[in-house]
Parts: structure tokens; sequence; C-alpha cells
């Protein structure tokens, strides 16, 4: 696939520069700091920082720092939500706190976290692109941290959300940052305040369709890719888009079944299957993708006004994201 | 005291603006966030930073925003240090994580972060300006995450540090964000490289008198005080500067006595006690004071070419760090 190799030739220059930012001493906080980094990732929110700066003319070397700082605040969170969430295990790997240590996992997300603005300063561009740089990132993270919070508060509490609750958390929790990627690329290449917040509508948008499609895997994905059991989600209890369209829409014995399987740990494989047919017997999925195809097409129209091989691939890359097969 | 006086009416401005920044959703991220903070602390790093934007002839509101942000910035760390060390107190409140639990104050730490970068792009200087006071604040905080990281490192190994690994790294975990207060500060008011780097001089060498006369107190303190038994410090194994000289000057049974109660948490009180009379039998305290005062010199010597109110109050400050009586 074209979209895939492009995808993987930006990885390889992305990570040779990440490379480059992330050492020093002790070389231990800059292994535990690099650990996820160099065990893998796509760098799906660099790719969309330098699409987003070539759709608008800019050129592409001048994205290179924000599209790195985007990453290491990407894997900043990542490491952070490990230890929150006591995962033991990410992209095959051991998580950073596993590996490390709970302090040097702290530690190396701070660290990502700090340097993410360093990179920015250290860019060749104008002094005002750069504090419009700072300022959006900041806000992001500002976003995700709120979004976080939502998301802890939502798997606390008895009720089951709507979905206009969950749409706000995804939003600041996953969308943000790809918000912020679109603008941030937009802002290497203009100054114009139209086209960044085009660029940052579709980075918005495109982020809420990949977390419903990726909670859709969630439950429905197929355990060879996703290396979880099917209803991994609805196991523990996660409080996604098709969990809770599935509560709703079940009704007598069937929201028993799904009911029964929610949350806990100790059901048998047998039921927890079981569960699944009962939300794909509801047409969970084909409603789950309707809700992120509407994303997807919100993120569609705000790049009309543009052509060319950047917007291709941009356009190819939200068709990925919300046609990813479960 | 005068200085008092003017150190406290500074921290209830700066406590002003920062509750004004400290607000959003959901409430519980930012009372865990202001937990520290309204709880107490003498703004010592904005009041740096507002008086080394004065002694320049800089207006003391512009250097408001940085001012905040080196306090967020700080309580971030302070956050995000009680976690790794699992204190359960500090200035005789929960810290964030008893009271909030530790997810949240892994966030709330994380969102100071990301505001402290935030409001210095609301402010209102030059986006020249701007770029190089978040150019030194992420300097700063790498320095931090570094000292940190030796810290942990130099708690863990067997062998007592040198002093001239004491000093690389209390200069990166305590100096670097007095020096980063400072330099910004002076950013506020000009951008002389001259002016800036005597600034940062004179916060680095107050940062490591500092840490000096901190763990001086943390030695033989008054309980009354430091609201912690005498030799506290040494009970739990600090490699600080007065222990480690102690350990390196004592001699025969004084040595024994020394290393029986270091690391030792089950140490009788009597015990401890005696090993804090040995300590100051060998004249630690005079000579971990002269230390600091070699800094404190240094600090001096940075501003001497300046004059006027903003300049006495920072002398009288550093005569302050230094002199505080254990």
């Amino acid at each position: 696939m074209k979209k895939t190799k492009q995808i993987e030739k930006n990885a390889k220059t992305v990570n040779k520069y990440l490379k480059s930012k992330l050492k020093g001493n002790p070389k231990k906080l800059y292994d535990a700091a690099g650990h996820l980094i160099v065990n893998g990732g796509k760098r799906l929110r660099p790719y969309m920082v330098i699409r987003s700066c070539q759709i608008l003319g800019g050129n592409s070397s001048n994205a290179m720092p924000a599209a790195s700082a985007v990453e290491m605040v990407h894997n900043f969170t990542l490491v952070h939500d490990d230890i929150m969430d006591n995962d033991e295990m990410r992209h095959g790997v051991p998580t950073v706190h596993k590996k490390f240590g709970m302090p040097i996992a702290i530690l190396a997300g701070d660290v990502l976290f700090s340097k993410a603005f360093q990179v920015i300063t250290d860019s060749k561009l104008s002094p005002i692109a750069v504090t419009q740089l700072v300022s959006r990132l900041a806000k992001g993270c500002v976003d995700v941290c709120e979004g976080q919070l939502l998301d802890v508060k939502m798997a606390e509490e008895g009720r089951i959300p709507t979905q206009s609750d969950y749409i706000t958390m995804v939003s600041k929790k996953t969308a943000a940052l790809f918000d912020v990627s679109c603008a941030m690329g937009a802002i290497c290449a203009t100054d114009k305040d139209n086209d960044i917040s085009n660029l940052s509508s579709f980075g918005r948008n495109l982020g809420i369709a990949f977390q419903i499609t990726d909670d859709l895997i969630g439950v429905m994905g197929d355990p060879k890719i996703t290396k979880k059991p099917v209803g991994n989600d609805l196991r523990e209890g996660k409080k996604s888009l098709p969990i809770l369209m599935a509560i709703k829409s079940a009704k007598g014995n069937d929201k028993k079944i799904i009911l029964k399987a929610f949350g806990n740990s100790k059901i048998s494989k047998n039921e927890l299957n079981k569960a699944v047919e009962v939300i794909r017997s509801l047409n969970i999925e084909e409603n789950v993708r309707k809700q992120a195809l509407k994303y997807a097409d919100k993120a569609e129209k705000s790049l009309s006004k543009y052509s060319g091989p950047a917007k291709e691939e941009l356009i190819s890359l939200l068709d990925f994201v919300v046609k990813r097969s479960v």
C-alpha cells in the first residue's frame, strides 16, 4: 500500500530526529524516555504535522521540530497513563514503569514533556510562529490532562455515561493532540488564521473518529490483530461508545448477558464470547461506524478548499483511520 | 522584618494571579493542582523573577506570567516528587497523592506543567522574549528531571558520593529553577545577554547555597522549626553535603556512631542524638556554612554592577537563605 509506505518513510525520518534530541545524562533517564519510541509506533501525529504543513505549501523540514514535539508529548502521556492504569505491557514490550520502576517512569514522562517545548524553541521559525506553537501545544496538553481526568471520573462513577459525555471526554483525551498536530503543522507553513483553523478542525474530527474506531476494535477486534481477547474492553468495564450503545439498546435477557460481562474480570471465555455475539446481533458495529463516519465527513469537509498530494495523503489517512477492520 | 513583609506582599499578589489561572473543568483536577499552593509557601521563586526584572529597570507586571509559570513548575516537581518518595505530608498537609490518589496526582502535576507554558504565551511581551522564556523554562525543566534522576541514582548506590557529585546533583535538581527564575525575570526587562547571564548566575549560586543550608537544617535543625526530629536526614540515609562531610572526616568510634545511624530507620532517639552530637563536635556546621557562603559570595558578585532597592532585596534574600538558623 502506497499510504503505508509513506507513513513508514516519514516514521524513519522522525525517529532519527527524535533520537538526536532524546539523549543526555544520566543515560538511564533518556533510555527510559525513549523506551516506547524505540519499540515501535507509526508516528501518526508527526505524519499529520508534516502533511498539514505541506498542504499549505510549507516546507516539511520547517515542521520537524513541531512533529517531534507532538510525538514526545504523545509518549509522555503513554508513560504516565501506563503508571496510572498500572498496565504491564504496551506494543508487546514492558511498560516504562515495569522496566525502570515508577520513580524513573514519572521522570521519563516529565523529561519528554520538557524536551517537547525545548525542541520547538530550537526551530528556525519566526518568534511569532514559535509562540503560537507553544501556545497550541500547551493548551493541547491541558486538554489531554482534563480529558484523562474525565476518563478516570467516568470509570469511577456507577452510572453509564451518555454519548455526549463520551464525545466530550475523547475530544480532550485523544482528539486534542490530533487537533494540535494539524494546527501546529499549519502554523509552520502560514500565519493565516483561517487555514490554521481548517487544519485544526480536520485533526480534531479525525481524532474523534480514530478513538471511536479504536474503541470498536477494543470490543469486537480480532484477537490475532489486537493481541487481546475478543470483548476485552467489555470485561474491563471500559465505558466506551460501543459498550454504552450496546447497554442502552439491549433489552431483557440480552441486556443481562452484556451487563454480566461488563467489568467482570472473572467472566468465563464462553460467557464473554456470548456477550460479544449479543452486541453483534444488535448491529452495534454498524451504528458505531456511522458515528465515526460522521466525524470523518466533518474532517474531510475542513479540507475541501485544498488540493495536491499532501491533501490526498491526509484523506487517505482519514480513510484508514475509520475503515480499519475489526 | 522588612524583607519578610516584602516577600509576604509579593506572595499575596502572585497567589491571586495563580488562583485566576488554575481553574477549569473538571474542578477536581484544579483542586488537586492547587492543593499545595493554597496551603502555604513563600513564593521565593516568583519573588526572584520579579526582583530580577526590577533590578534591570523592568516593570514587575510584565514579569507576572513568568513568575507564576516558575511557581507552577516548582509545584509540579513537588507533586511528582512526593509520589516518587511516597511522602505523606508536606507543609503540614497531606500530599496530593495521599489526598486525591496517585492517578489524579500525576495529572495534577502534568496540568501544572502545561499551564506554566500556557501562561507564558499569554503574556504581553514580544514574541522574541516569549520564545526566550519558553526556551529557558524548558531547559530548566530538563535539568530538574536530570537532577532528580541523579538523586535517585545516588540514593540507590552503595557508595558515599563525593562533594563534587553532590554539587552537580543540586545544581540541577534545585539550583536550575532558581537560575531560570532570575534569568526569566531579566528577560522580562531586557534583551541584553550580559544582564540575563548575570541574573542567571545569581540565581544558580543562590540556589546551591539554599540547598546546602537546607541540608544542614535537615541534620542539625531545631525540631520545633523543622517539625522533624534532629538528625532526620541522617536516619533517612540522605546523602547530603553535611552527612558526606561528616562521614569523611570522622574517625574510629565517631565514624561508627555516625554510620550506625545513617539510613537506619530503627535507630533509637538516644543513639541518633549521639550521632548528631558527634557531627557537631566535628565542626561540620561551620564547614558546611563556609561552602554555602562560597556560593553566596559568587551570587553577590554577579550583581556587583547593579544598585537600587531591587538589588538590596535580592541581597537581603541571599543573606536570609544562607544565614537561616538551624
